[in-house]
């Protein structure tokens, strides 16, 4: 099969196109072939060689599928061949970045009805990061006032519309030229970033009350300042471990009196989340978010552009024409 | 009333005896005889003037009251006159370093019975902080492994006591002196903090898998340092902010690929916690642990022991002789 692959860290011209077997699926496991593939920013960090995966050369990238079962392997009981499924890799396995893949069936959901591949490719890993941050670690519901970080990004404008499917009030930070963007999204109130500080606009617009949950999706001093934005009894759930060396920790200071809580996430595959979006995609309450679909040959461009862009919605690779 | 009061910022000597009106019960307000009184570390940090509170002088210190209900304002619900009663004075009203306290009757619970006065006034803050940590915002279970720092403190004791009654498995770290006194309070593994690094007992005594819930009562470098010792989704919960400038928040990167939480508890005074302990103390769960019992004008030498020892168990002032 055609598979684009690394063998070396560094970058991105040494994504290059390959010929591999197609793999065998194991117990448990189903052969899917990949009909698209989304490319995330983690593409790029694995490929610098940022992330301590453990991971052997060649590497295939890719942590966004959607695409069709082909075959199954022994003890499968939840999909047969031709189904239309949508899932993200571990990223300690192979990726789809390849004609072909093979995956564990537990973390696999059918496609959602209504979605292309390529659309549906768009959803899993940025949507579940959202899904599990608002919901499964937050437990946001209808009333609460939540504000978002990088609200144009791949995290950030799933997790605006879904915030705002759950009956929040959303406050977002975003770039200026992405205020319209991330207000379309549903948005209340964004907040420019580049010329504002959102620790201010938040106590103003909430009357000094503060939000009851921030999901940072930057790291840093923007994860430092967002517990003083709080009200009481909120919390952060951050998805970046970066930029954590120049913080100090008393920035958690402003947590203690108000019985704050820090989440850490890392997005988990679960089938489960899968199912949930897959629902609210079919019911239209969210939208998969594509700017961009590329041939597999053009991978390197994609991750130039999450590299030096500040990105809309997600680019996705099609391996099998629609 | 006979009460010990100060009239100004700064060391043990300014606490001084000095005669008040009795205050009187306002719509929902108990007035309380005070029978004893426990002394915490919060007590010299007020005094220190290291709590941005807004008090004004003269500041009653003292926020562990055990007593006799002698009369009760308009609107009171749950209790009469003659009641014995316990409870943790909120911050940002008088202390009962007095020999009468007005106090919502909401944060108010019943005495234990079995309990004398100074038992019970040894429990209320130092048992509810214990309390929420482990149960309100860890959420422990029976067979959960929790690592508890400064387990010889007030906070400390009662969690070893709370967790040990849960059905945990209790990892304790204390100075080499207080080795015996919290395995008999019921740690399962104590830590000489003096000599051995809490992190690689931990790492060792689970084979790898490290610990479901963290209390920590030290703050800065332990707090930051206990990140380590989590199993995935677990949690950290802080009750000490102090000691955070010199820590980065680098620390949290081993939070992030263990889903992990930090809880920044900051302790509510809650009826419904007082309840739950008091059950307990009455089937002998857990354990008051008076260490000294000293009269209302003795308050100074109780501040200095707390101040500059690493004590074990409660000093209580004893108000009314029992």
């Amino acid at each position: 099969m055609k598979a684009m692959i690394i063998e070396g860290y560094g970058g991105a011209e040494l994504l290059k196109m390959s010929i591999l077997p197609v793999p065998q699926p194991g117990p448990g496991e189903l052969l899917v072939k990949v009909h698209a593939c989304g490319v995330n920013p983690v593409d790029y960090k694995i490929r610098q060689g940022l992330l301590p995966l453990g991971l052997t050369f060649p590497i295939i990238l890719g942590y966004d599928i959607s695409g069709v079962v082909e075959s199954i392997g022994p003890g499968v009981e939840s999909f047969v061949p031709g189904d239309e499924v949508f899932y993200s890799p571990e990223l300690t396995t192979p990726g789809g970045y390849a004609e072909y893949h093979v995956v564990s069936e537990a973390i696999v959901s059918l496609k959602p009805d209504g979605l292309s591949h390529a659309e549906a490719a768009s959803i899993p890993l940025a949507a579940s990061t959202a899904w599990q941050a608002l919901f499964d670690r937050a437990c946001i519901e209808a009333g609460d006032v939540v504000l978002i970080h990088g609200a144009a990004g791949g995290v950030g404008s799933m997790a605006v519309q879904l915030a705002n499917w759950a009956g929040c009030e959303v406050f977002a930070t975003a770039s200026t030229s992405n205020r319209e963007y991330v207000e379309e999204l549903g948005a209340d109130v964004v907040i420019d970033y580049t010329s504002a500080n959102f620790v201010e606009v938040v106590r103003e617009e909430t009357g000094g009350q503060g939000v009851d949950m921030v999901l940072d999706t930057v790291g840093g001093d923007v994860l430092a300042r967002s517990f003083e934005t709080l009200a009481p009894h909120g919390c952060v759930v951050s998805i970046a471990p970066e930029n954590l060396q120049g913080a100090s920790m008393e920035a958690l200071r402003a947590a203690f009196f108000k019985n704050a809580e820090l989440h850490c996430l890392f997005v988990e595959r679960r089938r489960d989340t899968l199912d949930a979006l897959a629902r609210l995609l079919e019911r239209r309450f969210i939208e998969p978010l594509v700017e961009e679909i590329l041939p597999l040959d053009k991978v390197a461009n994609a991750h130039g552009r999450l590299e030096t862009m500040h990105g809309r919605g997600k680019i996705v690779l099609r391996i099998v024409e629609e």
